[in-house]
């Protein structure tokens, strides 16, 4: 009756692809508590069975990102995958394609992370659940910048996803307007994620601290009851963004154009550099992004802007 | 053509009366920028056209109330009605039955302001929007406990209402579901506004405030999406209520018989002395307010304990 070593599931797939969306990370005032999944530009992962018992980065995805399955996202949410389904000596190969820029503050090792984690699962037959990817994801994430679940609970579950809290991990998935346009400007530098983090101060002044928390619930709010101007009010960041402004050539009068092109809102995507600017509709979204663009011009920057909406699906797996 | 002094509209009542519902300040997180307006208790102000050209406060509703209308709440609110309404020099008597306790931290003074605003713009055919008895409110509240629309606001309005900015004041009335009940439980001491405030801190560590934001967010995301539970957990405050716990004998006993009692949350009220636990149905209120009077009396105090809902109308205002 001894069956020490089950063979895989007849109907386990060989060879899975998943694709994870970027995000809006530290939303506005929502410095690490508020994520926003979006659309147009994401990571793909492909996992596959391979022999060896090892995880093997084949495709790093990027020039430069490691092979090393120690130091590469993708392979970390996989490892943390086989760790949790008591399947860590299976091998697994991974080949990444990098639809999101590094350290560009669209979330972009979350989304490595989430679908590393998704592919891997699903060559599993998916036994763990949405939660349980944010929770594998989130170890990944810690290990190559900072335990901080904005960034993967939205790439996991789409939409906008507030974090009350991470110990125990609590996410709530907040109705959003689908009527929402969102531009993202990247100007061509790279800011990593520790050092935005740096610039942070320890202590914070009480009417800050009243200001940010009014604005995170005024945004959650506006989200909610579909108040999209509400919204573009409430990303009145003055904690994060201030500090990490003079970080950000340029940053300050790109924000000052978009507003002058209609943004009902703008600040800082994640860390930085991608700055993201809130638009009622897609005429509007193309003048500032013009406009953003123009501005990093100005300050002698290069600049790609894209137009997006919310991704409200999240994490897709497919099976071959 | 010349018509200096306008005679009062023939329909201008010589009386009014407004009722103001008291109301639960600083809700658990939401230190100033969170309040919402509770059944049961309230402050109810007449007021009349006198002769004289002077404001003058016929029953100051308590003995330890001011006759003196530059130190009453109902007096400062109508002086600023009249100043607003550019009829400085009418005369009015005012009465007003107190229903809230003093120094209570159920919104008394605030909704003394409040009817006394709605009371005296009624008898000028009521020319001040609600936004507008919100501000003039607020100027008296300004003047005895702080410069704070948490209690003002949902006392005009009434429901759960953010404070998103002070300057320029805007305010948001949230959905809130109507199944919800408070249980109020008022220890009997006094704790002066100022008293409460002296005791929080000046500056805050990053940590607590991302919590704060966090749970203010998620109260809010509770109440509009009716998740009751939710508002539950969110009801976490670490800034306001570790702070002020000291100064509340009893509290922390009280809190906890009302969380084994089955309260989804308790907090504060305001800066206390009353506390205030959420509960999904009234059997469970009643046992919760049952428990918080227990354990105020093995703390050698006595306490009035009351079971409210939401009250979603705010002022009410009749004419004679």
């Amino acid at each position: 009756m001894a069956n020490p070593e089950p063979a895989p599931p007849v109907s386990a797939p060989r060879r899975t692809e998943a694709y994870a969306p970027g995000s809006i990370g530290n939303v506005g005032p929502g410095l690490d508590i508020l994520g926003l999944a979006v659309t147009g530009a994401g990571d793909t992962v492909v996992a596959e069975r391979i022999e060896g018992g090892h995880i093997v980065v084949i495709d790093p995805g990027h020039p430069e990102l490691p092979n090393d399955p120690t130091r590469h996202a993708s392979a970390l949410a996989a490892a943390a995958v086989l760790r949790r389904i008591g399947q860590a000596s299976v091998g697994i190969g991974l080949r990444l394609r990098k639809g999101l820029p590094l350290s560009g503050g669209q979330g972009g090792s979350a989304a490595s992370a989430v679908a590393g984690a998704g592919a891997v699962n699903a060559l599993f037959d998916s036994p763990l659940t949405p939660m349980e990817l944010i929770e594998v994801a989130l170890e990944a994430e810690s290990a190559v910048a900072g335990r901080h679940a904005d960034n993967v609970a939205p790439s996991v579950l789409g939409g906008l996803v507030l974090i009350r809290s991470m110990d125990p991990l609590e996410v709530i998935r907040l109705p959003i307007p689908e009527a929402l346009y969102l531009v993202l400007a990247h100007p061509h530098m790279e800011l990593r994620t520790a050092e935005g983090r740096a610039a942070l101060p320890t202590q914070v002044p009480m009417a800050i601290v009243l200001h940010q928390a009014a604005q995170v619930a005024a945004l959650v709010a506006g989200a909610v009851t579909g108040d999209v101007r509400l919204m573009g009010r409430a990303l009145d960041d003055r904690l994060a963004e201030p500090a990490r402004t003079p970080l950000l050539p340029g940053f300050a009068a790109a924000k000052a154009a978009a507003l002058r092109a209609g943004a009902l809102g703008c600040s800082i995507s994640g860390s930085g550099p991608t700055a993201f600017a809130l638009a009622e509709d897609r005429a509007t979204a193309e003048r500032i992004a013009g406009a953003m663009a123009a501005a990093y011009a100005a300050h002698g920057l290069a600049s790609d802007t894209r137009i997006a909406q919310p991704d409200l699906h999240g994490l897709r797996v497919s099976t071959a």
